[in-house]
């Protein structure tokens, strides 16, 4: 009867509710959506989002890399998702202290454990810089220059923002390369872990619920950021103190409930929305299927790699669930691309827009070659974008090649100035390297590394028919076997039996010796980097020179879009700077007579305890359910809700968003969006387009009735 | 929009409906039910479901041997599902004529084609007898005793209610044993198809969507029943008239709707919901393991048979289908009884029943021992039972071996008059035996078959260690070989090197040949069955002498609960007699968030449509599709309902039953239950237990739309 009544509700909700696409710049806010706004239910005024450098929502959210976390007390608690800390949590654990089982309860400040690698930025400026670079913007424009120039206006921007101490800039596109803004940050690097459940709550589900709802994942953990004693970003020290954060947000007093307003406040990767057709052709007939056949010979291979022993399962594990999540993910969207006839809705837009710019002679002027050009540059750089693939997983997964390759660059970009440098090539880039090779060495498996190299290396020759890396392929073809398999083999043991780049120490002598140092040391993978660094640069501009052409398509195109339609919202697709969007809490159809209700349920998540990873709940939770836990039950539901959806407009990159209510109080933490529509990547479907959040009430019932974190609780003001 | 609003008036519903559990005989109507019945929006009067001898609602129902069907005309039309017309349709096919994939319909009587095998049986009479059981009831009884006297009770009644003329008697045991009922049928047995729709409708979504909510599936087919010209039962003749049924069920004019009032009725084959805690106890740790454990080497091993060809595929897919089907209902059942803790609500039951009998010494005197010797028996019988289940298997799935053993049983049975042969063998059963020999032989493999016999014969060896067939081990034993699995290869190579069971003529020359002819073949099998006959009888009798005890215990079980709880509805098992059960459109909640809405429509079918096997849609229906089947379209799903769920209570054998709304008219065709609640063989739960039906309506636009079957929907009274 419980979960009926709640049905109910829900229904009659989605009856009048309506999913509000949109992932809108801070600056992005117009009369109508503040209108749109406050008839949903917003008591907020949206000119709260934000405001530069005085006290706003923004000043709440923090950018994790990668994800998006918030801060929740005054002295700069955040709360963002488990597998945000469970990185910091697992280079802490050891055999006697597994904080990755266990999870980690700092019962005080001094228990606080650092987070090595990990910090958080606060954005502090939104400009638009859009002017600066008119010079590159000039049409007719060599594609490769143009790419230059960007690149050179982009670093010079980065370069005055970061005068001031403690900024960091970045300087991002929006609607392909129409405008630019300089977004600069205040960067906390003394970040530690305060609290962070077993990873059977905060994974609960693990890869087989990954994307799916309903969902019971106590997806959440919190960190804490420290500053010096002077207030202001510092290395790790003793003395340090809390960060103390412009704003913070309250934790909800009342019950969220089905047709709610809900705005979520993050840093989103990557949409595509202002695709075109024959882009969303190029991802439906090539981009995914290869990525898929790809990924699943990687898989296949890396789990015969993993066969040899418990050693190498656990080094290759973390790679392999990120396989895992990826070709789930791309079998998703490729699905959903094609259910959803994304190419010929593209396709009929595209005809309208081509029956418009016909319509006058100064539209055919400016636009008259636009589609056509669209389609030939798409056609143009299908195998440099299948090479780039392939080459992309090649260095990330053979990690001697990318040590390799990288200081041989480095050899010869350290003896320019920063400004000259290429892009990831800058002092600061490099320390940033530096400081993760350690880590990146943990993992190494050579057995594995050479079969990767070897796996890639075949495929890569295999798509490469112009011949963009003839010198390697020469080198290969000259080493012994009858086949290029045997040739390969041949060619990657001598390589592996030549080198000292699996030695750590090795390494950091070469990031600090110059090229005739390198040279000198006759290592085989220093010596191959060497000779095929100048076909790889050569890759990268061919590469380069359909970026820049891209920069100077796109922002065409979107501008007759908007001509054509001049009524529709408009917001950039994501490019990993803050956004807001706003929805309800609502749930979906996602197949016929299937209706999913918004809230699942503490029993729903003893439903599927097996006791068999990963629904092997914490004993804790199952001996904490029962009566007396009315505090974070639900009136209506009669029951903790665990998971909540919501219409919110999100994507990779989102995770850990705050979850506001109308009136500005955090009531969840945002961890995923559903399977059924990955494919809203390319188009909000306000039906069933959803976004999954960890309800606050579970996470304050976890810490208090499992983990007893009563001073957790205080400080966040509900003890 | 439009699911949505069917949600609310659904979920308004499940607040106010109650599911009814139940399946009643026809006499086992109580004022207390018919007050319910019309509550829930009965307009019939529930004494017209049962009438000896006159029009009444079971005049309408049929029983077709493990299914049911339903008199949709004067004129003997029958509806039943799709797999049932679909064994005619699959023996009529040829390579020109492919019925199973392109359906069949007849556009006149004279199109109509005979279905050789098929009969309908309609119950005539329905008389209690239990007083006729007295002598073998007394208590003390030897139990092998009690069941031969049993038997031998049943043969009489059956012999003497066969004197009439076109009767087919049974007697059917309730409760346990409690009551006991000779059942009477006129058995028709001139039997045509009429309509079976593509096989790509009526089994739309294969074995993917087997027991599955949402359901698409058209699973529906007409025959048509014919008598002699006296009206009469009687063979297939070219001037046999339609059977004209004392009643038959109109077509339902106004839309069925969410929490309608349902009434089914059929012949449901086998429920266990008077189990004793004991038997679960036994299902969950002994039978379904075993079975599932077999099933799935069984599944493999058919598999790799059929690996060998086309052909051998073709004659194994059959069985194949059923395995599969049987292990994904043997799964979910296990599944089901374990989450659902069958046996610990059981245990908790039989506490309360123990302490009822415990506190007076009449009831400790009558029920003192009861649970004890049901435990008992329960451990006593678990070996004879999974010898039970490998000999059934074995004896099933190796044809060679069980007409061996037919044969050999029937040349000494055949001596004897009909009423001192052994169940199964009287002249009628042998009838039955013969006419399907050439059908049974159709898909025979021999290689399958010895790899089948190879297979049971090593799993009856390890069951067996009371050696109840030690003849039979003891022949294997000293076949060659090192080990059992060589020495059984080396015996069934001899088996199947030295006989001609595989040849039908010889077959038939052997069921008229006596017992000194069968020796004198040499017959590898028959000399094995003469030989081992005698511990193949005594294994029987073993079995019975546990079935003659439950048929002790049973029914002091039953009359200890019932008189525990007094107040509670009462129904027999199902046993494949004749019941009508009652309840609502509804639809359920499968788990946590999630809500199962009653209805899915034609947009659905088409969604599921993807081209591939099970998913390949007749281009018809899809061609079909569209506006202008407003006709068939429901005004408030606003699309075409396709199936739907009811709470009705039913089990296996029902399949077929017509669906009936309060007013008697047929809304639908029931085919299938719900993989969640498969254990509600054991337990009905009102929250989750449906049924699930094809929509007379979906029926009828398949027939009207893809078909254009019109002389069909005149005789409906439809068009």
């Amino acid at each position: 009867m419980r979960t009926t009544i709640i049905a109910v509700l829900f229904f009659f909700t989605a009856m009048t509710a309506t999913a509000k696409e949109g992932m809108f710049p801070p600056d992005g806010i117009t009369p109508a959506m503040v209108k749109d706004m406050k008839t949903m239910g917003c008591q907020i005024d949206p000119a709260d989002i934000w405001k530069p450098g005085a006290k706003c929502l923004a000043m709440a959210v923090v950018n994790l890399g990668g994800g998006t976390g918030s801060f929740v007390s005054p002295d700069g608690l955040i709360l963002t998702n488990h597998h945000v800390a469970f990185g910091a949590a697992q280079s802490l654990s050891s055999p006697e202290q597994n904080y990755i089982r266990d999870g980690f309860l700092a019962r005080g400040r001094g228990e606080e454990i650092p987070a090595p690698g990990y910090n958080v930025r606060v954005m502090t400026g939104f400009e638009r810089v859009t002017s600066r670079f008119q010079p590159a913007l000039r049409p007719g424009m060599d594609p490769q220059k143009c790419y230059r120039l960007i690149e050179k206006i982009s670093q010079e921007l980065i370069r005055e923002g970061e005068k001031i101490p403690g900024n960091e800039c970045a300087v991002a596109r929006f609607y392909g390369g129409r405008e630019f803004y300089r977004v600069t940050y205040l960067k906390i690097r003394d970040m530690r872990v305060v609290y962070v459940p077993a990873r059977s709550i905060g994974e609960y589900g693990g890869e087989i619920d990954n994307w799916m709802w309903p969902r019971h994942t106590g997806d959440f953990s919190f960190l804490r950021a420290y500053v010096g004693r002077d207030g202001r970003p510092a290395d790790w020290a003793i003395d340090n103190i809390p960060f103390r954060p412009l704003h913070c947000f309250p934790i909800a007093r009342t019950a969220l409930r089905p047709d709610d307003f809900t705005m979520i406040m993050g840093y989103p990767g990557t949409t595509k929305r202002w695709y075109t057709a024959a882009e969303i052709g190029n991802e439906v007939q090539a981009y995914y299927p290869e990525r898929i056949t790809l990924l699943d010979q990687y898989i296949e291979l890396l789990e015969k790699c993993s066969a040899a022993g418990e050693a190498v399962k656990i080094k290759n594990a973390g790679v392999l669930k990120g396989l895992y999540n990826s070709i789930k993910n791309n079998r998703g969207m490729l699905a959903g691309l094609q259910r959803d006839q994304l190419r010929e809705l593209k396709q009929s837009d595209e005809r309208k827009l081509a029956a418009w710019i016909a319509a006058r002679p100064d539209r055919k002027k400016k636009f008259g070659r636009l589609l056509g050009d669209i389609e030939r540059l798409v056609a143009a750089e299908r195998e440099v974008n299948s090479l780039s693939t392939i080459y992309g997983w090649l260095t990330r997964g053979c990690r001697l090649l990318d040590w390799a390759l990288t200081l041989n660059k480095w050899s010869h970009e350290k003896t320019k100035k920063d400004p000259d440098r290429e892009p990831g090539f800058m002092a600061r880039d490099m320390a940033v390297k530096k400081e993760r090779l350690p880590v990146n060495q943990r993992n190494l498996d050579l057995a594995t590394d050479k079969a990767v190299l070897a796996f890639f290396l075949d495929k890569l020759l295999a798509a490469d028919t112009t011949g963009v890396f003839k010198g390697l392929a020469r080198e290969i073809q000259q080493a012994a076997g009858n086949n290029r398999g045997e040739k390969i083999a041949a060619f990657a043991d001598r390589l592996y039996g030549n080198t000292r780049l699996a030695d750590l120490d090795f390494k950091l002598q070469m990031l600090a010796a110059d090229t005739r140092t390198l040279s000198s040391t006759g290592d085989a993978f220093l010596s191959l980097a060497a000779r095929i660094q100048p076909e790889i640069d050569d890759f990268h501009r061919r590469k380069n020179a359909f970026t820049g052409r891209w920069l100077q398509l796109k922002p065409l195109y979107v501008e007759a879009l908007m001509a054509l339609r001049p009524e529709t919202i408009r917001y950039p697709d994501a490019n990993s700077t803050l956004r807001f969007s706003y929805g309800r809490v609502e749930g979906y159809s996602p197949r016929d007579a299937v209706h999913y209700a918004p809230f699942t349920t503490l029993s729903g998540v003893l439903a599927k305890n097996s006791g068999e990873f990963p629904f092997d709940l914490d004993a804790k939770v199952t001996a904490a359910a029962g009566p007396g836990r009315a505090r974070y039950s639900d009136p209506f539901l009669g029951d903790i809700p665990v998971n909540f959806l919501s219409s919110n407009d999100s994507t990779g990159g989102n995770s850990g968003s705050p979850v506001l209510n109308g009136r500005g109080e955090l009531v969840g933490v945002l961890f995923d969006g559903t399977y059924e529509t990955l494919d809203s990547d390319f188009l909000f479907q306000p039906e069933r387009t959803r976004s999954i959040h960890v309800d606050i009430r579970y996470i304050l019932f976890i810490a208090e009735h499992v983990n007893q974190a009563i001073n957790l609780l205080k400080e966040l003001g509900t003890f």
